[in-house]
């Protein structure tokens, strides 16, 4: 009998995305006339606009024609987009095309990377945070350890005083909505400097950043050219979550040869995103796409501020929401599972139990802004009226 | 300092798809007058058919209005593109849509499987063959034995006596161009049958096979639905190398409870195939798309048979070319390189040396009939002006 990885096996558990929408939709059977709105998912609800969906048809048009029909690309993706990535987003950089690798979802990303490192190499994981580093490693069979953070400490975990080869950094978080300043960014560079880390920064909330020193690139934090691999993608503000284009940087100071030698893994391994995609991302990055994308996320970020408005009304404590699309917020003696079904059952609103994200966030749950206006302020509406109890 | 993984390091050879583009681009720099043909990409030349492309506009238009708007999708893919897989290409099956995955290329899925298993897990890879799977393997840590064959045995490898977890199989085959019988896929079959043994059936070339008693499917094989996964491609029928689209079949008899394993990986390490990709792919498999699709095929494969023609009538031995669009032939008194230099020096056409599927390979080459016709028959024209010469 082939023997299964039982790294795979071991992902079975109870506090899981998976899980979560398995009760909102077995909820949802069981109660078919109540309007269940969602506070829970991190899709956003714009749809594409005009530009990008006009570039994207051009891109299918050229497909249509011998002249201009586009086969295999370069696996790590188009110049064109590349060039333009580094002009828009890194403009205050020299990054060359060699150090930007172009790609069809973070998600992958971010665990992917683990290919380049040595197998046997540690791995930190800031948290509470995004599952995904914890359960991806797995997959490839790597073992991480979690750095625990509360709300003592604002949720940023202090700086081990062991070392770790790998360390994953989410910022703007996924789940607590907090971005991390220049400040503390910097301790982070300065250990893996002394150490020999590499730090794997998970930014694909960057676009979501308003305040004053928190810095929209990893990379504008002193020596983080020497540590640091930053994760963009397309899909929270050019809404792409359907369309799947993501890129990421290397910078050549990481390690000699670092880009040569991924190269040569990801020609094995991955053959390039969809070229309507990278067409559709580069019109993204173009002046007047910018201006209406900018738009968008400040629709978010205003179903942020009502959200975290209604939930400090109702004296809940309330992290996030500011420079990021999620809330995370404290629940009132209950678990977060409790805090979920209660949720879910008397006001039906979908929100996230913390412990999906790690044991300490049992505490707490995730509130997202990526619904549509009217879906917030119904959602609001309810919470309000039910504030009054002990929830 | 970071440890970089070995496996990537020591994925730095000559004998790679790599090496030879880096060859070509260097003579054509050198050489900006000559007029250099390719049969070597195994890149399709056809545009995207019609109603493909409408398809794939109308999925973008989608994309762009708030009520048709599609975000994130399944990470399995989508029931709609499932259930036409299964109606066409498995209609004499009785698959469920919980057994077919959608995915963004064969060239990640075949190696992303491994996964599924026990890192511990012994692999043979029947060679020569696609060197992706060796060298994927290795960036996951994997480690490969090669089965080799030679022209004695047509080049499929006897069953090995000892006990293998995993075996690679692919036909037609990448590069021999030989596309393996029933009888011959049987004896596999039941070996890993007696073994416990699982076979990855990559079949991306699945509609070039034309001969009688060559199945479309491992699964018309018997006893195949407990041992095999098979891997399929939109790209080398529906010209999809530019758009990415695979999908594959994990049969629910290959280990009890296998689908539900798998999926726990996939959805902590993929996002789902482009949305706009999957419309299109479902157009492909509807009545009118599968006639022009059978027709971009007879095309190559009229090209793979002027090829063949021609190569036979220059005295070489000449495998593949019927049922897929690879020809693999023996050099004449020359190494696989020394062929390519030849052949790119003296005729200004590129083949890729056999030794890049494997050092067995290095007294063949292989010839790609995806180019169009001109290509073809000027290539030709220069191969039979030459052929007097002892090439």
């Amino acid at each position: 009998m082939i023997k299964i990885n039982e790294k795979i096996i071991n992902l079975d558990r109870k506090d899981t995305f998976h899980n979560v929408s398995s009760e909102v939709n077995k909820y949802i059977k069981n109660n078919p006339t109540k309007k269940v709105l969602s506070l829970g998912v991190g899709d956003v609800s714009k749809p594409i606009i005009k530009p990008i969906i006009d570039a994207m048809k051009s891109a299918v048009d050229e497909l249509s024609k011998s002249e201009t029909f586009k086969g295999y690309g370069n696996s790590h993706g188009y110049n064109f987009l590349k060039e333009k990535i580094i002009e828009v987003e890194y403009k205050d950089f020299n990054f060359s095309v060699d150090e930007v690798y172009i790609s069809a979802g973070s998600k992958m990303d971010v665990t992917n990377i683990l290919e380049l490192f040595d197998i046997s190499s540690s791995i930190c994981i800031t948290s509470p945070t995004y599952p995904i580093y914890k359960d991806g490693a797995s997959c490839l069979n790597r073992e991480v350890q979690l750095l625990k953070s509360d709300d003592k400490n604002n949720f940023i975990p202090e700086i081990p005083n062991k070392k770790f080869d790998i360390i994953y950094i989410c910022s703007p978080n996924n789940p607590t909505g907090i971005a991390y300043s220049n400040e503390e960014l910097k301790k982070w560079v300065d250990y893996a400097k002394k150490n020999g880390s590499v730090i794997l920064y998970d930014n694909v909330y960057s676009s979501y950043i308003r305040s004053k020193g928190i810095p929209k690139s990893i990379y504008e934090v002193e020596g983080a050219f020497d540590v640091a691999i930053e994760f963009r993608s397309f899909s929270k503000d050019a809404s792409f979550t359907g369309v799947r284009c993501s890129y990421y940087i290397i910078p050549n100071g990481v390690y000699k040869g670092i880009n040569e030698i991924w190269k040569r893994r990801n020609i094995n391994r991955f053959n390039g995103a969809d070229y309507i995609a990278q067409r559709g991302a580069e019109e993204s990055l173009s002046n007047e796409s910018q201006k209406l994308l900018v738009e968008n996320v400040d629709y978010y970020l205003e179903n942020a501020r009502l959200l975290r408005e209604s939930f400090l009304k109702c004296s809940f404590k309330v992290w996030g929401g500011i420079d990021a699309p999620y809330l995370w917020i404290k629940t009132k003696n209950m678990t977060s599972w409790e805090t979920f079904y209660f949720f879910l059952e008397e006001l039906n609103i979908v929100i996230i139990p913390g412990i999906v994200f790690g044991e300490e966030g049992d505490n707490y749950f995730r509130v997202s802004s990526f619904g549509n206006r009217e879906t917030i302020k119904t959602a609001i509406e309810r919470i309000e009226k039910y504030c009054e109890k002990s929830i």
